[in-house]
């Protein structure tokens, strides 16, 4: 049996990680590996409820910092009570973002926050993923995937497209200074394009 | 007009810190000082929050190093929301208990993360008390104390004399480590007594 590996799928809004990482899931199940799939923000019951405590209320109630120590806590606790004791059982954990989504949010939006996040991730989080999938599109066909699902929670409208290639630049520079951890995927593709390529990680 | 200060009161449960705190704050008010009085845990509306999540459901619910991650974020709402804003407005802030108490508490039930709970703070709190009067005293009569009190949340009986042994070293650590900060304050006389040797500080 190979060793039980931690995977993340990463991107920008809409780029197609909650679609691939299900599919990468049912791939590997189809192959007999007890996985779990999982996802940030959440992914515990306590993080879901730290969660909670940012979104209600007024949205300027919390400051950056404290948000990310809050979001650093919901992390923390999924890692332990989620994500640890699924590898510990031999389970292959897949995740639909983690830590480099905080990275690039928070670097794009404040960028003197992103020395804090990287301590805070050391101190109080320190496990990396074993294999990143970093799904890299163009935000302008992310949007128009984004207004067909009509989803309520539409960031590129809070944002808008200039924000999304921010981010995409960092999750690019990401890739970048990680190759050993992370793969760039093409999403400019059809699911099942995409899918065959991820398959051969398996 | 002198410069306003943070002073912060330390010690073991039942040393008298919400007794003296209070009775310094009527003192310097009395000397015509604009004061607050703040506490923790708690002290704004969102640590107040932060806290109730921690300790509502099962006691295990969250590890230790998620508990630290939830009172650092508390802290550091705190801290901007009441007591900076506050030292800005010139008011002199004292605040009944602090990071002191984090360190030794945390460093008394588990050793190892008294490093994690000093890089948190040096990280994301920063800001250090300008005075501290740290209320040492023998435990066993703060028990009586407490027993006079018949207060509902009595951590005597949870955790017994010997814990607050512990901690009244710890404390006595502190001061000793910090003699510019730390001011220790001889907790075995009357509340007279004791306030009118802090009364010197105003
Ligand atoms: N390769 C693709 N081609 C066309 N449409 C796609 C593709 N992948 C996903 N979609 C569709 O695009 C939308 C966004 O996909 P998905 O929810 O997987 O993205 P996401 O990265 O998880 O988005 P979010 O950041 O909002 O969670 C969905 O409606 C999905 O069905
Ligand atoms: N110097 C003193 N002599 C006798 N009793 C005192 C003295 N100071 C305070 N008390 C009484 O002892 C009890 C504990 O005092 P207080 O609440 O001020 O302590 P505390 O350090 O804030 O306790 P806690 O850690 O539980 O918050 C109260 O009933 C108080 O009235
Ligand atoms: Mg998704
Ligand atoms: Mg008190």
């Amino acid at each position: 049996m190979s060793k039980p590996r931690f995977i993340t799928f990463e991107g920008i809004d809409g780029s197609g990680k909650s679609t691939q990482s299900r599919r990468f899931a049912e791939h590997l199940q189809t192959q007999g590996a007890d996985i779990i799939l999982t996802r940030e923000p959440g992914g515990s019951p306590g993080a879901e409820e730290i969660r909670q405590l940012v979104l209600t209320g007024d949205p300027e109630r919390w400051s950056a910092e404290t948000e990310i120590l809050l979001f650093t806590a919901a992390r923390r606790d999924h890692l332990e009570k989620t994500i640890q004791p699924a590898l510990a059982a031999g389970k292959t954990v897949i995740c639909d973002r983690f830590a480099d989504s905080t990275r690039v949010y928070q670097g794009a939006t404040r960028g003197d926050l992103r020395m804090m996040v990287d301590q805070l991730h050391s101190l109080m989080i320190e496990r990396e993923p074993d294999l990143t999938f970093i799904i890299d599109m163009d935000p302008a066909i992310a949007l128009e995937r984004g207004l067909a699902r009509k989803s309520g929670e539409d960031r590129f409208e809070d944002f808008g497209l200039s924000f999304q290639e921010t981010l995409r630049h960092g999750f690019l520079a990401l890739a970048h200074a990680d190759p050993k951890r992370c793969v760039l995927i093409d999403g400019n593709r059809t699911p099942d394009q995409i899918a065959s390529e991820i398959a051969a990680y398996a």
